[in-house]
């Protein structure tokens, strides 16, 4: 049986491999996206976001054993924000989930924020996709932080989840602010804290303050402790209950329609750039306009407007 | 005298409407970037990073004092985690930077992480432009957390400043060894904490365990509070120590030149998908490929590979 029948039957180390293939660009990877891109679109996408310190990997963990309990498989895409040279630092938490590391129906897959070739966010599509087609339920991303590529990531995510914890500090205000819009639930973890409620207040006033969300969609407050093991049947009923409404409302297709659009966008900016600074290498050009505009005698906003591109899809003019 | 002279005399209501029309995308914004390119890249760019809670806004507005105090002129870009629909949240921290509001030597411009035409590193560079040609004599580019695009802004900064503040708990941890690489100096903020000592400790044994850097660079750590106003001195020293470190090396030139290819193939990526993306739109082709993906009759990898172009550069083929 090949590699691409082993993971459309939930081979956990076909599913790696194939990963690695994808992830180091070889030819093989691109063959198998193409080959198993009819088996996706059937996996729930869901993002979780939040500040470090919010504790997002051990409720993972717990939210993972819960959704197992349900018979749903899981997998979980963690957009880690050490570098392999450093990657040594959170191990702790990945160590965490290996509970899950007996259980094929459980599929865990780290990427370093930096140093993917084609970009962050085509990496973890293309993990989202080897994950959908290998049959998971449900596809956990987890992001740190607010930088642009995980915003990116998360907003085509189905349901996305903000978790915070009490006594953050103020700075996290400024972070809570800048997920309100894109949080469908916030999580406030550690619930078994005495401050836990003051928090949960605190959101709830924020988001009464705040102007009701276009599509009519209210965003619950859910209180766990992953620690006592604690609020997570109410948290995946919430996440059902946000399923349903993006069911009945259009918005499950028009998200996986999107997360196409925005693939198809980066890959294509990636493919016409980089033919064409080879193209320009080979011919001497891009660096003699690298020192041109490094030297001031020109600036890269007039070479750019003096680029000029004509396309054909399978053989037929765009242009015409 | 016009807009583009007075921006150049270090006018900064110039620089705020030339940097509305820059971000508005007008072609008169266009035009002033062109006009005043060649009166850029003699700022020195200091980029400062580190997790929310380390009080970088405070130790900045700081820093900036003890700039002005040696007659350098400073320039800051904070990028924002707020989006302009919630900004409201840490107008806090900006208002504390307001004391330099009647200081002519000092131009600070927040950017929301969200909604750049061209992306934020391609804005945040723009501003950079601008405040360059204005005459600052430093850049400060503030950012918070670990994301792929901050990452890249930071890289191509001359200087990248590490904040970090101590008991921030374990998955500072994380964001310590993910930002490890791109440190130049680090600094332990609120530095009249007790434990402060223990947390420049860390860093050190961090340090000293990790590879030595291939530049040759000695990361150097300073212990500063900004609330008592201690360390500034040496933290500026240290700085001025790296500036020497990168002009002997021949560093401080080939970043610019690393900044200024980064920034063509961000300006290149663009236009080229953009153009093409309207004449697809225009024949009616990217709806209906659109569909066809979503519909798995074909896949995104197969339609990019068979999408061709020809460029051509000041009207001369580049591919012949």
């Amino acid at each position: 049986m090949g590699l691409i029948d082993k993971l459309l039957k939930g081979d956990r180390r076909a599913a790696a491999r194939a990963i690695r293939l994808v992830e180091d660009e070889y030819p093989e990877g691109k063959e198998i996206l193409k080959r198993i891109y009819p088996h996706t679109g059937r996996a729930y996408i869901l993002g979780i976001t939040g500040p470090p310190g919010a504790g997002k990997s051990t409720m993972i963990n717990r939210l993972v054993s819960h959704l197992r309990k349900r018979n749903l498989k899981v997998g979980v895409v963690a957009i880690d924000p050490t570098s392999p040279f450093s990657g040594g630092a959170i191990l702790g938490d990945r160590i965490r989930m290996q509970e899950h590391s007996l259980d094929e129906g459980v599929f865990i897959k780290s990427l370093a924020t930096r140093g993917h070739l084609g970009g962050l966010a085509k990496c973890t599509d293309d993990v989202i996709q080897v994950m959908d087609a290998m049959g998971m339920d449900i596809i956990i991303v987890e992001t740190v932080g607010v930088g642009q590529d995980e915003v990116d990531i998360v907003k085509t995510a189905d349901t996305t989840i903000v978790v915070t914890v009490p006594g953050l500090g103020d700075d996290i205000q400024a972070i809570k602010a800048g997920v309100l819009e894109i949080a469908d639930i916030f999580v406030v973890n550690k619930g078994d804290k005495p401050e836990a409620d003051k928090t949960v207040r605190e959101l709830k006033i924020m988001l009464e303050m705040s102007a009701p969300r276009e599509d009519g969609w209210k965003v619950p407050i859910y209180k766990v402790s992953a620690m006592k093991d604690e609020g997570f049947n109410e948290l995946i009923e919430g996440i059902f209950e946000h399923r349903k409404f993006l069911e009945k409302t259009g918005r499950f297709e028009s998200f996986r329609r999107d997360r196409l659009e925005n693939l198809f966008l980066v890959m294509l900016k990636d493919k016409l750039a980089n033919e064409l600074l080879e193209k320009m290498e080979k011919k001497g050009l891009y660096r003699k306009l690298i020192e041109e505009m490094f030297e001031k005698r020109t600036d890269p906003y007039t070479v750019v407007d003096q680029i000029e591109c004509k396309c054909s899809y399978q053989g037929e003019d765009i242009d015409s």
